[in-house]
């Protein structure tokens, strides 16, 4: 059995009985009933991935999966393809924005290399980067496929593999992504796997103009003609018009469900990531918590696909794993209310009617 | 001149030149153009309101106002009237709700009695609550005014005089508040200062069910049509239909305003507060920061009046300051990234086209 297939067998459902328990804790803390909201709700969904009421949350690890794209050829980017190695030094470093947002929330950042196309080896020898290279960036999916069916295994089991590696000195994962044309990418995974238009599912990523945006919407309506990847087939939509961090982050979010661990999932690129991960492993849902409503609006038809609600609206299309950064805080918030707030009896409230 | 003319008098507008220059340096970071959002807005925000590019937030505080109502008497709430103290009691013990998201937030909690009906002596002797009391509850608001208009002046230097204590060694307020049935004379300020029937103006609270919610309206429609409440006049509203803790809330919102410190506004009753600084001073508004979107729907429209869009919308109806708890982090978020991350230039980051 390859290890994707054994990690998929893993994935049991959340608890129901946790669930429950916490429920019932949360309804004797001193407030009126469910008085907050839907840190309550991640509080009951936490209890239920991790199997406890005191949900662990303190060691945190933003993944960031990055790769190159092909199609980034056809010009619907507005920065060019070396960026990403640019950007992946610039993470390495701690000066991006996913470092600052991952700092202030107490979580470590560890970028892994699935596909750049350009060169980071000082970065690997010096331990800043993990090296899990499938290729040097993916084939340009508006003239054929992005990778072979074998290469879009090894890019899910990238993400696997790392999030085994990891899972023990983490409690709770964050996904996030750095590769120049991977918002092209991901509206091509979401148009197929949602079965919508490419014009809903495409957006201005790092902010196109309306000129650019046309062309993209173009290239992706292309990807999908050209390809016809079966949306009934995760491993066929990652090969032909998917990215390879986008199925790392479909195998770290599989890894992690594996593992029991919560998996906050970033904005619109690990959206795509984690449709993968669904259409691979249904109850693999239970622990994805989305972060934030991005800015990109094929995120809405992807968030509906999951069935989760955000837990931000930012207007934040950065990436890199930044909204995930950001939603940490709210998920150690509803641990903590969950293990720290009084109870009435405790404090000698008086309850309420209604 | 009193203290609170001359804390108004002593408010300016944000910096616009600090803006301008704030605007200018996120820029030229490591990200496409505005792609962290809200979180930018924020920078630029807090830059105007601090006069400075690395805006200070590391001192945070969150003050409870504590107070009680007459209204309740109306049996406008599910909770009886001695709750009060007992939550004040227990938040002075740290087992609140706003305790354990405060502390997550590194934000002290400091209560201020303002008009509890109830003895909490002893917390005062020890210090865990600060004695400003004015009067021992408000007076039923349906039946009559709920202060006189030399007690809603004080009720209001209760709070500005707590800023002055507090901003020497605060960078940024958070508000917060406890009174069973604040949520009742919330609606009625807000009812009054924006001009909204009691029925859009009226929620449920602490959660009461549709025959208490259609009393509640109805106590509020009495209120307002017993009271008759000048909208022109902030303190006639205050005093007509207002609590001394929706008062001193308001004071301490001018108190930050006039020591350039931001304010992080809580929920509904906070916004009530919120409103009557703005009829005050309406350059408050400057260092304002609303929160999040209550549950109660009367806040939407105080949000307009304010102008304000709030951070969170996680469907809280708890209120003592734990939506501005919870919203602390996006504000330490927005003065980090403005400060810490990589310029294009520093990182040898390719700028980009659209």
């Amino acid at each position: 059995m390859s290890l994707m297939t054994d990690t998929v067998a893993r994935i049991e459902p959340a608890a129901a009985e946790w669930r429950e328990r916490a429920t019932q804790r949360i309804r004797t803390l001193t407030m009126p009933p469910w008085a907050l909201g839907r840190v309550l709700d991640l509080a009951v969904d936490l209890a239920g991935m991790t199997r406890s009421l005191t949900p662990p949350v303190k060691r945190r690890c933003v993944v960031v999966m990055a790769g190159d794209h092909g199609v980034t050829e056809e010009g619907v980017s507005a920065f060019p393809r070396e960026v990403t190695v640019q950007m992946v030094h610039n993470i390495a470093t701690g000066g991006a924005g996913v470092n600052v947002l991952a700092r202030q929330a107490g979580a470590r950042v560890v970028v892994v290399d699935v596909g750049i196309a350009g060169e980071v080896g000082e970065l690997k020898a010096s331990g800043s980067v993990i090296a899990r290279r499938i290729a040097p960036g993916t084939n340009n999916i508006a003239r054929g496929p992005a990778m072979t069916r074998e290469q879009a295994v090894q890019a899910i089991e990238a993400g696997t593999h790392t999030a085994a590696e990891l899972s023990g000195e983490t409690d709770v994962f964050a996904t996030g992504e750095m590769g120049i044309g991977n918002t092209t990418a991901s509206s091509a995974v979401v148009a197929a796997l949602c079965g919508i238009d490419a014009a809903r599912a495409t957006g201005r990523g790092t902010g196109i103009d309306d000129n650019r945006l046309r062309l993209k919407v173009d290239v992706v309506r292309r990807a999908l003609a050209v390809n016809q990847p079966d949306a009934r087939d995760p491993i066929d939509v990652l090969s032909k018009v998917g990215g390879f961090e986008i199925g790392a982050i479909a195998g770290l979010i599989l890894g992690a469900a594996a593992a029991h661990r919560p998996v906050v999932v970033d904005g619109f690129i690990s959206t795509a990531g984690a449709l993968l991960a669904q259409a691979l492993c249904p109850a693999a849902c239970d622990y994805m918590i989305a972060a934030h409503r991005s800015a990109e609006p094929g995120h809405e038809a992807a968030l509906n696909q999951l069935g989760k609600a955000p837990l931000l609206d930012l207007g934040l299309r950065l990436g890199e794993g930044t909204g995930a950064a950001l939603a940490l805080h709210i998920v150690e918030a509803a641990a903590r209310v969950l293990d720290e707030m009084a109870t009435f009896e405790d404090a000698g409230v008086t309850g309420g009617g209604t």
